[in-house]
């Protein structure tokens, strides 16, 4: 199971509502995407422990979408035992974390960098972390969390066919296996779950690009920072409304979507944003600071 | 009256109770010391209007105390009319503000750096923030709000010996002046009214500095991040200790110290740290956020 903490679901300004963007990914270890001013506190303040965050991902260098990368770090560097902690960012950070090291960091090797890019970014045991490019005027990324696929076995067909012991890893590695000099294919005993796929977008305005990335997804999770009222301010600011979120997941075929970086106009005015999405993709939610998400493996 | 707001009042690390240091001037502009991570929020939270900021003052370039103003600036920029704002820092915050640009600032000039020094950096009508320095290993300042000295007439002896109109204005600017052949002196009829003096001293070791610039003040805001039983951590981390601050109000003969920029391991035991600098300086309180102090002159 995959958990999904919305530590921050604000844009640009912050509002007392929300926070700036950050959301935590919780597998066998904690990912963070995107590091908004104040996320380390937000993090104290929800229960996620800051001090086990394996690796930043930041989308774009948009201030508050990584301002708080810094506070995080220090606080990381000074609380605990860490040696370490990775950041990958698009190529302008490094100068930044650079040019305030002076204020902090005593350990220049503390922060290992890694240069956003369309690309797999981290590989753990049985899943991935990867990054594609979204839409919004700058180098700006969207993110992929993706498990690897599983071979599943019939149990019941396997042994029927006579399947037993290291067999079962045979007829995994070369696709089939004879038994009793009959060939039974790898199809014919087990079937493939598809492993779980979350697809954040970051900032962006409607893109092919993450309808490509997140195809199938189990979550879409996407920029809805404006309703339809506000006309093309969304398209001037290279952001998406809640309809154009919801246009993107529906072609998409995701299985849910959940809008987030809210603009602070609609602090007591999500419910516009969840109709007009809703209208046109039903399995919609509106983020909220604080809010957790469990996304479990299918059947198939 | 001035007013204080005590926004942020942790230190290195913030906790849920205590957000990054700050704190809010009131006088007839708004005015901010320090400006942790969160601040913008952090003001938002408790009905400080961020877009009247009419200048930041950073004591010094450790990362707690400002890392916010690029947030707060940004905010500023994209939601008010303003066209300035003044920040006041230790030469290093414009490298870093440089290094940030691309990712906020479309108005280079809308920032006006100050470089932090032991003078007057900022003269209202009948006041003035100047800077001195303190101990903590880098450049680091302490702030004072001065509200001038101003003459009050005894109207009582000013009639009975025949001062009017225009006299008023004439005695004070030279200090004397004749009536009917009579020489009246300007301290015959009038006495001086001390202006209210604040000291903020950002993060010091106990310091000479600060008993000179603190001397008589009304209010003494000081480093308290430590009790006595962390041993020599205070001074190893150039901090002070709630005694320690306490032996420098006494010293200084201030009629109010409050200790800020508290350890964030102090989250539930402040009274621990109130009762050691009491038993030196009885008048002290232990800064909250959200805390508000009003400050009036006196009567002499």
């Amino acid at each position: 199971m995959l958990k999904v903490d919305f530590i921050g679901t604000g844009g640009a300004v912050p509002s007392v509502k929300r926070a700036m963007p950050a959301i935590a990914l919780h597998w066998d270890k904690l990912f963070l995407w995107d590091c908004g001013e104040g996320t380390q506190r937000e993090m104290m303040r929800r229960g996620v422990g800051y001090g086990g965050v394996e690796a930043i991902f930041i989308t774009h260098l948009h201030l508050d979408h990584f301002l708080g990368v810094f506070g995080l770090i220090e606080t990381i560097r000074m609380n605990t035992q860490r040696e370490h902690l990775k950041v990958f960012a698009p190529r302008g950070l490094a100068r930044m974390i650079e040019a305030m090291s002076p204020s902090f960091m005593r350990n220049p090797d503390f922060v290992q960098m890694g240069e956003m890019g369309e690309e797999e970014l981290y590989r753990g045991k049985d899943y991935s972390i990867s990054a594609f490019r979204v839409e919004h005027g700058k180098e700006a990324y969207g993110l992929v969390f993706h498990e690897d696929d599983k071979v599943k076995f019939n149990e019941k067909e396997a042994k029927g066919r006579g399947l037993k012991g290291t067999m079962f890893r045979e007829i995994q590695a070369k696709g089939f296996v004879e038994v009793g000099g009959k060939k039974i294919k790898l199809e014919d005993v087990s079937w493939v779950r598809k492993g779980i796929k979350v697809v954040y977008t970051g900032d962006t305005m409607p893109s092919e690009h993450v309808v490509l990335a997140a195809h199938g997804a189990d979550l879409l999770i996407h920029d809805g920072t404006f309703g339809e009222g506000t006309g093309d301010e969304a398209e001037g600011r290279m952001h998406t409304t809640a309809a154009g979120a919801a246009r993107i997941a529906k072609k998409a075929g995701v299985k849910k979507l959940i809008l987030t970086h809210i603009s602070c106009r609609y602090a007591d005015a999500e419910k516009e944003l969840l109709t007009e999405a809703r209208a046109i993709f039903k399995n919609t939610e509106i983020a909220k600071d604080g809010m957790s998400v469990e996304v479990r493996p299918g059947k198939e």
